[in-house]
C-alpha cells in the first residue's frame, strides 16, 4: 500500500466516511502515521451556537484515523477491539486526527491518535486496539 | 428532573442528536439508568452492504447515553473527561444504549453503557467519566 | 476446569500471587465469575497511616481477577492485551475482586471487575481484554 | 518543586513505593516528564522461570510514574480518577517508566507513560487521569 489515492479509495467505501467527507491528507510511512481531515458541517456540532464538535464525533474520528494508520500498514480492514478517548479541551471544527501505529503484531495492533482543532491545538487523545489478522476476530 | 419529555428536550438541543434522531425511550430513576434509541439510517453504516453500525457511531451513541444518564441525575450538561469502548460483536442498527450511573460524586461521575443491537444482543460495552460540577473543567 | 483447588493451584504458580497471598474464594460457573480475595499487608498501603490500598495494588488485583475469570473458562493462561481501572473511592484492605467474563471469543476475551473494600463498598471498576487463543499473541 | 531529592522524599512516603524500591531517576521539567526506575525482585515476577514482570506490576508502575509526573507540576498528591494500560510485549525487569504530562488543567490532569524493559524496548503504554485540585475528589 502507500499512496493517498489508494488509501482514500478504501476509506470512502464506508457510507459514514462518505457522509462525513473525511479524507487522508498526509501519510508518513516511516513514522507509521496518517493525518485524517474532518471538515466542518453543522450536524457534527455539540451545540447550536458554535462549531465545537460533539464528543461522539471526536471519538468517531479517532476510530477512523487509528484504523487508517493500521490499514496503511497491513493492507486490509481490521475489527476494532477497543478504543479510549481523553478529552483535553473543546475541539472546534474542522479537525485533523494524526494517528500513529504503536504496535503491529501478528494478532494485535495499537495506534495512538492526536486530535488537533482548527487552531492547531491538541484537543483530545485517542488510543485504539485492533485485531490484525485477516481472519475474523 | 425526571420525565422523558424534559430529558429529550434537553437532548435535542444538540445538532448532532437532532441529525441522528436519537431519543431517550426509557428511564429507571431507582437504577440511575436511561435507554437511548438510535434509529437506522444509511449514513451510519460501516459498509455499503449491511446495516452494521460503524464503530465510531457506536462510540458516539455510548457518549450520548452515558451523558444522558448523568444529566438525568444532576440536571445540567457535563463535559466528558474520557470514554472507552469495547466492541464485542458487529452491531446491526437500530441500536439501544442502556446507560447506568456508577458514580455521581461531587466532582467526578462515571456511567456504564451496554449497546444492544436490533436482535437484542449485547454488541459493545462503554464506560465514560464526566466532570459533574456545574463549573467548567 | 472448575473447582477452586485446581484454580488456586494455577493461580499460585505466579511469584507475585504467592507474595500477595491472594486466592480465589468463590466461583459461579453459570455467571462466569470468580471472587479473588486480597488480604491486608502493610506493604500494599498507599500511605503510612491507614490500610487504604495503593491504586497500583487495586490495578494489579483487577488484572489478577479478570485473568482468573477467563482462565476458569478456557483452561489456560492468557496474555492481557489491555486493562482500565476507574477509581470510585478509597479502598481499605482486605479487598475482594469479583470478575465476570463478558466475552469469551475465539481470539478475544473481556472481563469486568468490581473491587469491593473491607466494608463491602464498591471501590473501583476494572475491565480487561485478553488474547484467548492458546497460541502466543 | 523540582529537584529529584524532594520528589523522591515524597515518593517514598508510600509503603508500597518503599517496598518496591522504585525511585525517580530523571526529570525533564520543560517536557513535563519523569523517569521512574523499578528494580528487579523475584516477588514481582509473573512466572517462576523468568524475570518477566507481572502485568499488575506494570500497571502499578504506570500509576506511580504518571502520578509522579503530575505531582512534580502541582506540588501535592492527587487522586487517580482512572488509568489504562496497553501491553505490547513481555517486560523483563528492571523497568523504567517515562511519564509525561499531557494536560494539567484546573481540575483534571492527564499523563502518558511508556514502560521500557531491561533491553530498552517499549513494553507497555499507560495513560492516567487525575483530579488536580488540592481539594478531595
Amino acid at each position: 500500500m502507500g499512496n493517498l489515492d489508494a488509501l482514500n479509495a478504501f476509506l470512502r467505501q464506508s457510507p459514514l466516511h462518505q457522509w462525513l467527507g473525511c479524507s487522508i491528507v498526509a501519510q508518513d510511512e516511516a513514522a507509521g502515521s496518517v493525518d485524517v481531515l474532518l471538515p466542518d458541517r453543522p450536524e457534527l456540532h455539540r451545540g447550536a451556537d458554535s462549531a465545537i464538535a460533539h464528543g461522539g464525533v471526536v471519538a468517531a474520528l479517532a476510530d477512523i484515523a487509528a484504523h487508517a494508520a493500521l490499514h496503511a500498514k497491513v493492507g486490509h480492514g481490521l475489527p476494532t477491539i477497543d478504543m479510549r478517548l481523553d478529552y483535553l479541551r473543546p475541539a472546534t471544527l474542522p479537525l485533523t486526527a494524526r494517528a500513529t501505529v504503536r504496535r503491529n503484531g501478528q494478532n494485535i495492533g495499537c495506534a495512538d491518535v492526536e486530535i488537533i482543532d482548527c487552531d492547531g491545538k491538541l484537543s483530545a487523545l485517542g488510543r485504539a486496539v485492533f485485531f490484525t489478522r485477516s481472519t475474523p476476530a
